[in-house]
């Protein structure tokens, strides 16, 4: 059986068919275009999606999935709101499916980066699992009991914005302490300008960034702490510290066989690895909680999306929802 | 089908037969009396069991369960620790099966309050749910899919170790800004001391106390603060606040359907209940999270350590593991 995974991203929709155990067979992708509105990209999502599937003979694709940027109701197929392309209350599944006739689901793309990881990836095999995304902002997914939490609302979860301290500025949700406003990309660089302008220097910043603190971005500051850099490795031990507590904090809660970060932060690599499994080791001296080992890279990186869409819709129809 | 709960305490070991929806039929208990030291203690288990037991016929006892005040490994059936009692690593499980010859379940004492809202308190009927105990400590439950998360190691959950901030005192598993800090008794204790040192006054609690601070105790801080004392008005709010953030990280992860608040503290009623969600209100602009009502007390109190054992043996039972 072949699962068709759509990705609709900001920029991109990318989409992809794979074999039941999520490998990727053939991908296509078009521009997102977000400023066409909505009705275009949606005709354009089931344009690549109808070329996709004439590959193959329609009866051996199982179903498809549809990974979005924002809460969605997994029972209901409704995207509820996409901020960043402008869109709320969409019945994406219903459009898809009357104009496709495959059974189809829709997911939070943080949540089907999870379900991808625990099909194809760093937490196959796992009972139990939580993935963070580190990117402009933080999501995640968990899994216990061999399945992804969606979650009662059912809008997933959203754990960036679990409050993990305090900190000098507040969240977009309104929040102060937002796991999010510690270890994303925009968390780093709000934290690097402040230390800036709190009086702190970092020439190697500035010589990346040619003296202008706005072109400041997480790759400058990941090469600076690297190379030594105190300001910068300041930055990114705050980053690993707190996202260290956001580990505890899940594993004091679900325990889980492995945890694993994804998302664009996560091209840092061991450097960054190394620094958030020391700081977990540190904040768990009383507990019998995950083996830092077990703290891993998710595995795969930009396929995540279609790959967990796809999933999405596999486990969809095995559990009988469709 | 009947089952048997134990609930080992540091005061009490309570047992009691129930049946399959967790009704409790008949109840037994003795001391504790925890300085006669484990051998003592395992005898008065398994006699007080084989008391209640002979009220029927054995084989219509389906099973045991034993809920104790620390981590247990729920697979191999060994209790790992019990601080208040000091026992480590002792088989609980093999010693009961041995004397008694039913199949035998150990859980954490606050996991099996979840079990036990669960099956039959203020979370029955709910697909997934939290239970936060708030006593000397803070303890707590989660269920997902329809079952107890007991984790991976398998530890259960510690969800008063979730770290919600920063406070002016460690927590005793090394770490700061834990739940237990801001939620328990001892946290609300420790916060009136603080805010008297430094200089803050409460006539009402020094009379309580007959002006001695070492005779301050959970319940004269929610009396004085029902009658509007400002000081103690002060902590209960800090209390609510921290346990409104705790809900909300968890409403963020896992997203259950309700919430339960158990333990000693949860005898302050609608008092703090109220402040509870309306700060947990205030917290939740952004998320489509559980409705407030939703928010509940837990219903057992002193039985839910009774029922939560007999329904942990139930649920073993039925799933097959023994």
């Amino acid at each position: 059986m072949i699962y068709l995974g759509i990705d609709l991203g900001g920029t991109t929709i990318a989409a992809g068919l794979t074999d039941i155990n999520g490998n990727i067979l053939e991908t296509a992708s078009v521009p997102t275009a977000r400023k066409r509105g909505q009705e275009a990209i949606i005709q354009d999502i089931i344009k690549v999606s109808r070329q996709l599937i004439q590959s193959f003979k329609i009866d051996k694709v199982g179903g498809m999935g549809i990974g979005v940027p924002g809460p969605v109701d997994v029972k209901t197929g409704n995207i509820k709101a996409c901020v960043n392309l402008g869109w709320s209350n969409v019945p994406i599944v219903d459009l898809l499916e009357k104009e496709l006739h495959i059974p189809a689901f829709v997911g939070n793309d943080a949540n089907l980066a999870g379900i991808a990881e625990m099909e194809a990836g760093a937490l196959k095999g796992a009972e139990s699992g939580i993935i963070f995304t580190l990117g402009t902002g933080v999501g995640g997914g968990i899994f216990v009991h061999n399945k992804i939490i969606h979650g009662s609302r059912p809008v997933g979860t959203e754990i960036g914005h679990m409050i993990v301290g305090e900190n000098f500025y507040d969240c977009n949700c309104g929040n102060n302490g937002c796991l999010e406003t510690f270890c994303s990309a925009t968390a780093i660089i709000s934290y690097a300008k402040r230390l800036l302008e709190q009086g702190g220097t970092s020439p190697m910043l500035m010589e990346m960034t040619g003296n202008r603190t706005d072109n400041i971005n997480g790759v400058f500051i990941f090469n600076a702490a690297k190379n030594g850099d105190p300001l910068c490795t300041k930055v990114i031990d705050r980053l690993a510290h707190y996202l260290a507590i956001g580990i505890m904090n899940m594993s004091t809660a679900t325990d889980p066989d492995i945890v694993a970060i994804g998302g664009g932060l996560s091209k840092a690599g061991d450097f960054l690895l190394n620094k958030v499994r020391k700081e977990y080791v540190s904040l768990t001296k009383y507990f019998t909680g995950i083996p830092p080992e077990n703290i891993k890279f998710a595995e795969l990186g930009n396929d995540a999306g279609i790959v967990g869409a796809a999933m999405l819709a596999k486990q969809g129809i095995m559990e009988g929802n469709k």
